[in-house]
């Protein structure tokens, strides 16, 4: 049910607490106080910091790239950005840096500041990023809180720049911050090794320096101060950036140096670009471009070869471990070039069947419960205050304290779609129950409505469906119709490969498994029926059964988590990311409810009769869960429904024989 | 690879943290301070008790039986005891309990005394247990000091006694301890409710009582005074147990009432025991054994007979939750007695693939590593002071910590066969390596030695080879022959139910899998072809290598465990009960080494050619481990093997073509 992916390597690589360990060379030194522990990982515990993979994959010739995004202007822009992080995420990038915007509060909490959509990135989209951090006309008190609170955040990653100076009558001050080189020395004094510290390098000099050596010692400057490496600036030949690096070698710059790669992409961009960063555009290239200046697509297009050329020029040079992309927040044109050059993973391979979060604090996460698959950012943010994470095991949760419902408005749970978009898709007007089903089978079929317009997401899946759930799209289409409306759901595998296109994750050569699992919510006369039906399936199928009211029925142990996702990997213990967990579910429910309301009801007018459908079903409804715990054989879960189709169609008349089953049905309506 | 094995269900149950939770009725309240715990039991939680067993199992009309055990006198009969434990324990006793030797030094910590027989069958033998004490002529800051070893010992259970007066002018004592009562109200105030505590029951009343209602009054005394259940003493008649039951209750005793059997077994042993408990034996009964009191087994045939007639009465009566036997530490009687009633369970259950320890600070524990599954009383034992012990995953253990191997000789890890036994087993006199080879292929094949003696031990198996190892008999006879010296293995599983008479473990529905494990001495000529070997089977076989000295060669992780044996359940998390750990690897390889010469060389002659030969093993050969990771292809190691012979039989040519092979080959010789 999840679409993130991301690259499997670092991760896994990241899960060994220690890689130059000797232990494997006898005499182990035994030590009474240290047992064994399954979080072995400190705050402190950096071995997978942005320098050491950076080092890994230069050493082993692995080219990578990285891409750098602008905060949005608006919140609507921030929910785009943050799918495009997703999307673009699921190509592989080493990591990704968001600017400092100074004229637009950068370090808020707003949903659109610099800091925000950085620590989205990491949290929520479990990318490695650099936060920019320009440090002109600021105090250090400013400095050190901001600096404070990305640490706070999960931030690992600092781009340290000057910025520009506000007016043209900067004067250096005397105490202040006046040179990027002053506030690396700030991050290193306050912050000491915590912050991989990133620095802007400038192939044709920086355009206020008094010459080329000049910048170049200013170079030289901020990284003996500490930075780990250079990102420089755009330049368009390949031999610009080749003779920066000689020159910065020369002098002794030994850190990665990365060429900020910008794809022409139209005219004005360009123009604008250049304009602002006081470079200048090549005569061959401008001779290429001004006669096209009004066709986007084809200056595009030469953008991309453009690029693609320069590209495979720096990368044979031996010089360039990984390439920087000044993407302009768009896709299309950093996606080809990375396409054409075979840096984009087309097929990533996924670490765990979830997107793992790149917070810090949540490195040895990798258990969850299967109720968030298709709003795993709700997850993140409903367990922000989590001291540990599961690990290994979800182990007895008596309390797993999930954070409140009130906040879960926030911008980055809300749907992508617009009030307009949604109302097309789920129905101007609402008649019966039976015209909500038709829009849960719309979007399992991806069949347009009956208005016409596909639906592409419901309240619970912001996404279309995933390809593994595509498989079910057969069954889950007829259940649909008859009012058991799918919220989750996913097939048994018995043992497939690791590296299987749409089911596998983890490392290769392992084998993963699932029991069948299925989430709807339905009537509770049809929960009347499937309770009868249960009994046939005990204890093959596990159930839990719950109102919005609370009132619960399961047949599973009360504290028990079922592992219902796990993998069998060469040499190491067995990884089970997905659970069923009983207490988990009852939070769960709270969310899936409110989501009736919060994302359908209210689109109507109150006391409207569509809003009153939805409020019934929220009122009235069941949502139910079933695992089917026999794996190796084919799913029964379907043919449960069916047994619950079949009873509602044909109900046993009651005759003498049949009397204790009669009393049990009563007994039934009565526990519901 | 283990042969002990246990009651399932009630070590499945208590694996929940709380069977009467009401978590499943909505309403969970959060609390932020508690987040998951994978080890969720203290000290105090008691949820196994023995009296809560014995509640629900009387609820569910699920009859048990006990088994009474005395203290040995000897070391060597220690030995045997606790290999009677392990026999009767695998046919299911609800508990054991161990009677209190006044005059063997009860308390103390010699291999014979009762409290270190006790200890033994809790901690090693994974037997609930119950310590007889008794009370008559103790100080109370003695009896205090017994209570407390035993409860550090992780003894629950007391049996309280007032024991027989030393002397014929007992007289009662102010402030001492004059009857049983005063034993219970003691471990009450000192200890609150942490013990459970049995009294003992006269059905035909106390000896030393004035009359029989006298001594039902003291009873209730006994019960009203804090103890748990009852135990009678023996008797002949099923209606003088089932009167005084309904005595009992009719002064308002509602506890549970256990009647002591004593299946007669010869006639001197029947004469004592009644001249001990002034018991009069009933004359239907010396009728039948006057005239054959010279023929042993005819007696005992006719006491097995007795005993199967009155435990039937007494079943059937109602009245009767389980049976306790006196057993005299006889197995043959009570195992037929309890095999004709159908309690005895002849093919049990595992919870795990090895014997649970029921030391309550061991509750927990599910996972151990596979180095000791022949020797489990060794990693108790080297474990004992472990504070928490691996549950659901082993984890990364950077330092386990084990016990010193300086007390490995304790009596419970010696070989139970004599000096002699072994020199007939392993060899008067070696001649050469060879013969060590012959010894090992003899324990396999289960064949005559040379000299016409089986071999049924090993240093490393002190028992015949599993059933489960059985299915690799002829593999493992062929490498044995040719000095792959094998000590451990199992084959790979791929999904067998946990219901499996040879493979399964764990609670019904449920499917188990395992990784093919081998695990041999061998000498470095063969260690150095296998690495070559080995190159092939990359990534598929994990190894470890070591030699006495430490010098180590893996492929694997160095602090990653490898999962070899794991069990998918209905409604639960993975199981995942073995690991190859390379940590633990060489804490066992420590243990293995020494083995050859504690156990084997020290039979022989200092300078013997025969000690010299197993010496030389000792110092030059190497313990190896494989894993094949592909669990669901055939088994590779017996491939591997194999390649490793035809490399030996055949080397390559030095060729030109060969260089680099000869010089890696020269490289790992220098490694090794």
């Amino acid at each position: 049910m999840v679409n993130q992916v991301q690259r499997v390597e670092d991760t896994w690589r990241t899960c060994s607490k220690s890689d130059s360990s000797g232990a494997s060379n006898s005499g182990c030194e035994s030590s009474k106080e240290s047992s064994r522990s399954s979080t072995p990982v400190l705050d402190t515990d950096r071995t997978d910091r942005l320098r050491d993979k950076m080092r890994r994959r230069t050493e082993s010739g692995d080219h990578w790239f990285s891409l750098e995004f602008f905060p949005p202007r608006t919140a609507s822009g921030a929910v785009n950005l943050i799918s495009r992080f997703d999307r673009m995420g699921s190509g592989g990038p080493l990591f990704i840096d968001v600017t400092w915007h100074p004229a637009g509060d950068p370090g808020s909490d707003k949903e659109t500041s610099s800091m925000m959509i950085a620590s989205t990135a990491v949290n929520y989209c479990g990318l490695e990023s650099i936060l920019h951090l320009t440090c002109c006309n600021q105090t250090k008190e400013k400095i050190t809180g901001y600096l404070s609170k990305a640490k706070r955040l999960g931030l690992k990653n600092i781009m340290a720049l000057r910025g520009d100076p506000m007016g043209a009558d900067w004067e250096e001050e005397e105490a202040g911050f006046n040179y990027a080189t002053d506030l690396v020395k700030h991050i290193r004094c306050e912050f000491d090794d915590y912050f991989d510290i990133c620095v802007a390098g400038y192939p044709t000099g920086h355009p206020e320096a008094e010459s080329y050596d000049e910048d170049l010692r200013h170079l030289k400057e901020k990284v003996d101060a500490g930075a780990d490496f250079i990102i420089t600036q755009l330049f368009f030949r390949a031999d610009t950036f080749l003779k920066f690096v000689r020159d910065c070698r020369a002098i002794g710059i030994t850190c990665p140096i990365l060429p900020g790669i910008f794809p022409i992409q139209g005219y004005q961009s360009l123009r604008q670009l250049v304009k602002l960063s006081k470079l200048e555009v090549p005569e061959e290239i401008m001779q290429v471009i001004e006669p096209i200046k009004d066709n986007d697509a084809a200056i595009r297009n030469y953008g991309i070869e453009q690029a693609v050329g320069m590209c495979r020029v720096l990368l044979e040079s031996g010089e360039v471990p990984g390439l920087h992309f000044y993407t302009l927040n768009r896709e299309v044109a950093t996606m080809e070039v990375l396409r054409q050059l075979g840096l984009w993973i087309e097929d990533p391979r996924r670490t765990l069947p979830w997107a793992v979060s790149a917070h810090p604090k949540r490195k040895v996460e990798d258990v969850r419960p299967i109720f968030w698959a298709s709003r795993p950012k709700s997850y993140i943010y409903r367990t922000q205050d989590w001291d540990d994470f599961p690990n290994g095991r979800w182990g007895n949760s008596s309390s797993p304290a999930f954070g409140e419902l009130n906040d879960y408005y926030l911008f980055y749970l809300k749907s992508k779609s617009s009030k307009d978009a949604l109302l097309k898709m789920w129905g101007e007007e609402l008649t019966s129950e039976q015209s909500v089903y038709e829009v849960f089978t719309s979007y399992i079929t991806a069949q347009p409505n009956v208005a016409g317009h596909k639906v592409m997401c419901l309240p619970w899946n912001d996404d279309p469906l995933a390809p593994e759930t595509n498989l079910l799209k057969d069954e889950l289409d007829k259940v649909n119709r008859r009012g058991v409306l799918t919220i989750n759901s996913q097939p048994s595998i018995n043992g497939k490969p690791s590296s299987d296109p749409i089911v596998g994750w983890g490392p290769p050569g392992g084998y993963v498994f699932q029991k069948a699992y299925l989430e709807f919510f339905t009537s509770s006369e049809n929960v009347t029926a499937l309770l009868k039906v249960l009994k046939k399936y005990e204890p093959r199928v596990n159930y839990h059964i719950v109102n919005v009211h609370g009132q619960n029925t399961t047949n599973a142990h009360d504290m028990q988590p079922n592992a219902v996702t796990w993998g069998i990997f060469p040499g190491r213990e067995i990884v089970q990311p997905t659970v069923v967990d009983p207490v988990s579910f009852l939070y769960w429910k709270d969310e899936a409810f409110a989501l009736w309301i919060e994302q359908w009801a209210k689109l109507y007018e109150d006391e409207s009769p569509s809003r009153m459908i939805i409020k019934y079903i929220h009122d009235n409804y069941f949502l139910v869960n079933l695992v089917d715990n026999d794996f190796p054989l084919d799913n029964c879960l379907w043919q449960v429904i069916d047994d619950m189709f079949e009873l509602l169609d044909n109900p046993p008349e009651e005759q003498p024989a049949d009397k204790n089953q009669a009393m049990r049905s009563k007994e039934l309506s009565v526990e519901l």
